[in-house]
């Protein structure tokens, strides 16, 4: 029986919204730029899904734009709004515990002559909103920063930081990366002075290939290439509609039950951090109070990979940090100034409303006897 | 009964290759980048993608990055290849027949300075390679033009393109977007002097939202956006697999067959011809040597739009022009010379390999019928 605890980094895709792609895909498969009758119906399905995901974000549906993935949508924000609008100054904020596809922009934005400042978390994880603030000047276009950290699941209080932000310098722009946090936290961001937000599909059981940018209504973006105009000519290219139809159903079909899986994330979370705390070398690095999806943990005696590897023998699931970092340390995990040894032993349980607790207790006796077996092997 | 001919549009995917995009999205959904067995059997699927599509072209799999769409991979290659090559030169050359996802990055270059050339068509619609050479010159950085005509179906020689460029200037480098040819016509890149050349899955049978860039080895390109470093950095973002591997499926599939199919879409183009050449009032506008898959005609008294809804109340689906375009006039009809009442009535019809001589049939009577219903709606 397989224990697939990585819902961070990907998600199965549920069955209904595979069957609801292979419709669009062998049957509604016009290209919606088609002035026939195929090409309208396509053209339909995008704007009901479009639909759909302004829904769960209280937005107007024209303020949807939909990418490729959260990276390309991240890079719309952030390359797009600064490009888009040079006199709106030549600094951004950020923090030092994003995801790549924010920092790697913000690194090219530095190269090409921007300030980039980054806020350092709190020891628990979180943000600061006044650290964000304090960096804020009247030369800063735009601060970003996640709702969720991919990571911890630390919650930043994106509400507050916008309005610290905004109150330091009224022209700055707030985009939040709110991939781990789409369809599972309450999103609502034009009440949270959030102009700019990012959500995946593949997070959330939809399709990979599918993403979203809001960008509140008059926030002038440049694209990040170019064509035909889909997408308001900021993703041109054919538009994926099977996917895009996919992420549209997972989102209803998620945010729905999104009170009774958030309790449910919280008793498997409340199970995990019981049962760990009784494994000796076991530590939790996890702020209580962070999203019931993520917890990052660390055996200091054992490395990430040697017990990933151990636990995949029991076909067991989980991750060290990030997927998209690929086996290194962890900068998030840097950042909160842990020691290097439970930086090079962290790993990452996430949950899905697929998870059990059955789940909780297969990895927690596959730790423990790998830290008996493993222990000292670094 | 549907009849379906705007392939050129888009196709439907092959019900082998949707259902192996649900296993990938079901059972193999893992994230590539993820150190597990889960995300190493992801990877792997993605290798063989790679290997399956390397093969059509003749290509090693390393030379072939995947991108979201066409339009992507198109500003990848001319983007990407100008910023990342500044020292090559500040002038580029194509033709005034591509599509609009090389003619805005195009465009984008001119506005950063660049020159751009835009060779003139023959009247027939193909490009000659010495109007192309004639503009090249030592400044020159790249030639791109498009192996067959997305509106025409006008073959052009890639390989004396390349040649004469090439004599003209050795350091040039030529991409060639392939979208409407890749699977029907043999495209071997090294043979042929190119080194870099677009595919896209959907116009094969296969899924909307994956497409690729051979780029030969060596050739060094900027990214358009920044992240965790898939596809080596030129497209981040965790990879479609699904996609990917509908592609490399569908493919493979397509060209097994690519003789036996050409040889079944002449048959198709030349009952077409020869049964509007029964129908007064119908003139044939792709050269008699175009690829079969496409063909562009014109009722010069009744306007494309009002044609093509008139086919679809007998569910017949033809477009006219590009579909990219949306109904605004064709500007590779426009620079072929042809009147401007032959280019407001243009059609194009384009077959796959699920078309049969009875779609044809339908199309010509139902198409007999509108021209005597609506000649002289303009």
């Amino acid at each position: 029986m397989e224990v697939y605890l990585d819902n961070s980094a990907t998600t199965r895709v549920r069955p209904e919204v595979a069957g609801r792609m292979v419709e669009m895909m062998t049957r509604e498969y016009g290209n919606p730029s088609s002035l026939h009758r195929k090409g309208f119906l396509a053209e339909q399905a995008v704007k009901e899904a479009r639909e759909q995901l302004a829904a769960v974000l209280s937005a107007a549906p024209g303020e949807l734009l939909f990418t490729s993935c959260g990276s390309e949508s991240n890079n719309l924000a952030i390359l797009g709004y600064c490009r888009g609008n040079k006199r709106a100054g030549d600094k951004i904020v950020t923090t030092q515990i994003e995801h790549e596809s924010v920092l790697a922009p913000a690194r090219q934005l530095a190269a090409e002559g921007y300030e980039v400042a980054y806020a350092a978390p709190r020891p628990d994880g979180t943000v600061d909103p006044r650290a964000v603030a304090d960096q804020v000047d009247g030369r800063t276009a735009l601060v970003s920063v996640m709702a969720v950290n991919s990571e911890t699941g630390a919650i930043n209080d994106l509400e507050a930081i916008a309005r610290l932000a905004k109150e330091k310098h009224p022209g700055v722009r707030v985009h939040c990366d709110g991939v781990q946090a789409f369809c599972k936290l309450p999103l609502n961001p034009r009440r949270m002075g959030v102009d700019l937000l990012t959500a995946s599909a593949h997070k959330i059981h939809g399709p990979k290939g599918a993403a979203l940018l809001y960008a509140a209504q008059g926030v002038r973006l440049a694209p990040l290439y170019y064509g035909s105009g889909q997408e308001r000519g900021l993703h041109p290219g054919t538009e994926n509609t099977p996917a895009i139809c996919g992420f549209g159903l997972a989102a209803q079909l998620l945010w729905r039950e999104h009170d009774k899986n958030w309790q449910k994330m919280e008793t498997l979370s409340r199970l995990l951090r019981e049962k760990c705390s009784q494994i000796p070398g076991v530590c939790i690095n996890s702020p209580i109070n962070a999203a019931p999806y993520i917890m990052n943990l660390s055996i200091p005696s054992v490395r990430s990979e040697v017990m990933i590897h151990f636990l995949e023998e029991s076909d067991i699931y989980v991750s060290s940090g990030s997927a998209c970092a690929k086996g290194r340390p962890s900068h998030v995990l840097a950042a909160m100034g842990l020691p290097r040894d439970r930086i090079d032993g962290a790993l990452r349980v996430s949950f899905s409303e697929e998870n059990t607790p059955e789940d909780v207790d297969a990895f927690c006796r596959t730790l423990a006897e790998g830290l008996r077996t493993l222990a000292g092997r670094r």
